[in-house]
């Protein structure tokens, strides 16, 4: 009486520098998908919304929201990268070089860029990259991402669900906006490039308590399959929180989404996202709140750094913390902010006034 | 440190009569905005389901569930109409003079035709049309609303918050139903217009219990900006109920939808909605029954009072109240029915036996 | 003051053998119908998820999932059959002779085949045949099933309600598996045809929890009128949990797909369900696992015996009850498993390796 029992993603001495896993997956994305998503994510940036919008500014229809194809890929990748890590450490320069449609199919690989075991031996950090393509060869998401992993060799990985592929290209070499992108419709609401300045804060007025179905489903949805985020049997035992946790990607999704009314009204596309953490975890009953500070204007890319807060607004966040709450939460030996759940550098590409 | 936090909507000082306010949303309608819309609404009217059936009424394709459209138009017009709303108080003359399909591009814009101060100088109620249109002009959805609004000016409304548009046109020159209808398929169950007789009440005998989460979608998928339905942490400050509150569209469009199999078997439009009002709220975990009182036949057109309780049965309720069960909470000074949330008369297009 | 109430659904005396329903829904299903599919399935089968995979192997696009099509046509007959059933007894000879699309406007009629009272003379057990159709007649379900019904005939269901129509065909006439179905693609991952053994089994990892709103949601998404998974007020009285109760289908279809990602990335179909029961409920906020056993390798057809467990992990419950985990349920004297919730034969077509 024996059973197979397998298990996927890897332990840290499952990973080796300069190898690439072709990642299972491979979805047609369709328009419920898109739906879905809206309807978890009060997003008010025009183009993702509006076909019209969208081919008014040179694009062929509706283009899929970048932080969907973000967490396509992200999610794609647990199987192979972090369905085994304890946490998601960071995002770095993330990029949607082109724009992904409804009817596209995609798939992504990832290369693994290093591997450092820590000093206490149990565990270590893996770095990889990994990109997000459509069936045309499109690149819609190339982002780097670093995982926190246990030591060890995952005896219960399955030799067939090791696929490798070609090498995945430098994030660098790609562009931070569909080349078709060109200003055009009337957009909707909210300030122009031009309008913000260096240093403006801005304290998004509005929250977003998280359902548990909701969040368990957009996981299902972008093929998460990190049993932390919908396996309370598995989460009494291995959850820090012993229950469920929202997976990150949805975090900064709808901590970026918040903002969207007062800074993305003009805005044409998410032209990167880099230097990105989670420091503390959210659960389903968990309302967000976002703030957004003006690190840098230039021309129509302007820079902000995000910040996510739970369970109160972030105004009173801002009130207490003052600046800090927008410095990196890594590194800090005092005055750590235990609510804070996201915090990211992210440019968005917003018209000018004319 | 300071920090800019924009707000929506208006006090009663900012708004003026005659006015025409753009509302910033513009949206593409797709599949998954109709399916989401299934699943929570189990409706029965085959028309709104099937393709097939469409055409053979003389619809291009699938038409947009009407109460679909009330729930786009309404909630688009938040952002500048009613998100620092008190209250809904009244739907008024709701047509759906087109049908929409999936593909179409939606945009709302809403005049002001009234604003009146209560007596007690701490809030009013604003009267306004808004219509809810496509891209080509097809108007899909036009509705006059009331709702009580606090007294004063929003200061933190931005300017360029403010788009004015042209004015509505006027409810009353609508048609009912859109001019391609007319009868065809083979329909699928239900009594036929000429099976009603005023006077005739249905309690119809199930129930739906309302999930956190599919509420929270429903309203984000319909962009329904107000954060008394899904922000907790406003909620603990600003809700009568201290928790988020479903939005009444929802419940409306629930009610309707439940009283759909005894009904709407062989209706073929939702032709018209009127002196509608939400009596009491309703919240995640309440179970909505509906009853429904045939006021008046004529041809394909057949009249009902419509009314929605909370967790009890709606046979119950008219065993309990009897006629009164569809009087008009508004103005009655004893015998208020406090689980009554939502009452509205509703016209069906219903064909007739031959 | 009397209000008509009307009943869906029959008791025992309402069957007659021989008779056929023709069910009232007729739905166009979208691509949002599949994407709620996918949202609450995490399913490896890459053929259901990718349209580049499945035309490569003779499909024009990619299918709905056949899973979702029983969904749809078990969902479809309660309206005629088990609405006012005690119980869902067995699932018979379910096969998926064609693909379906989105787009197909789908229709469903069943069959009683046989009404058998209990001696007891309170209840009986019906049995019927249904298929599944699209609006070109092609068969996407046929399946029998069993269900235990109270005695007596339902005062309540309205003349109107019953349609009759042509028999339904004996499923055994039915192709396993779409004629058009060949291998094709590169597949996803997982095991060959003839990589599996008899005798083998496998305990599923990784569990998913049950969100309220999600499996309503799926619930009213497929049409299933049965109030015992959405009117909490009619579960206090008649529900054997006192609280709203999973619907079996979704049972079942989570516990095939989360054995999707150690058997399911080489199947091309789904081809043939069998001797099905749900020896115990399911409720919201319960875990579910699955197990499987190779019972048969045969070619492209490997059949295996299916269990679902809740609230604990199947790799737990085979190492409490060995290979009786998968002997049925029924008839057992001693040693019933309180804790199996689905148990089913299945045979999926799998591709063999070269």
């Amino acid at each position: 009486m024996s059973a197979t029992e397998s298990r996927y993603g890897r332990l840290l001495s499952d990973f080796e520098v300069g190898a690439t896993y072709e990642h299972p997956w491979e979805v047609t994305v369709d328009g419920g998908t898109v739906a879905l998503f809206q309807a978890s994510f009060l997003d008010a940036t025009p183009i993702y919304a509006s076909a019209v919008m969208a081919k008014s500014c040179g694009l062929q229809d509706r283009p899929l929201h970048p932080l969907l194809c973000l967490n396509l890929g992200l999610s794609f990748s647990v199987h192979d990268v972090s369905e085994q890590a304890i946490a998601h450490l960071a995002y770095i320069d993330v990029r949607f070089p082109e724009a992904g449609y409804v009817g596209d199919t995609v798939r992504a690989r990832s290369t693994v860029l290093g591997v450092k075991p820590a000093s206490s031996g149990d565990k270590g950090v893996v770095h990889v990259r990994t990109i997000l393509e459509n069936e045309r060869g499109a690149v819609l998401c190339a982002f780097e991402r670093k995982a926190l992993i246990r030591a060890g060799k995952l005896a219960e990985r399955p030799a067939w669900a090791n696929a490798s592929g070609a090498d995945t290209p430098d994030v660098k070499q790609f562009p931070s906006v569909p080349k078709a992108l060109r200003d055009g419709g009337k957009g909707g609401f909210g300030p122009y490039a031009n309008d913000f300045a260096v240093g403006q804060v801005f304290t998004h007025a509005i929250g977003k308590t998280i359902g548990e179905s909701e969040h368990m489903q957009l996981t299902a949805l972008v093929r998460n399959s990190h049993p932390l985020h919908f396996d309370e049997v598995y989460c009494k035992d291995n959850s820090f929180t012993k229950q469920r946790v929202v997976y990150g990607g949805l975090v900064l999704s709808w901590v970026a989404t918040l903002a969207s009314r007062d800074l993305g009204g003009h805005a044409l596309w998410e032209a990167g996202l880099d230097a990105g953490a989670h420091p503390n975890g959210v659960v389903g009953g968990d309302t967000l709140y976002a703030a957004s500070k003006v690190i840098a204007v230039d021309g129509e890319k302007v820079t902000f750094r995000l910040v996510g807060v739970k369970n109160r607004t972030s105004a009173s966040a801002y009130a207490e913390y003052g600046d800090a709450l927008f410095t990196e939460e890594l590194g800090k030996k005092d005055g750590k902010i235990k609510d804070k759940v996201v915090e990211i550098t992210r440019t968005l590409h917003i018209r000018r006034r004319a």
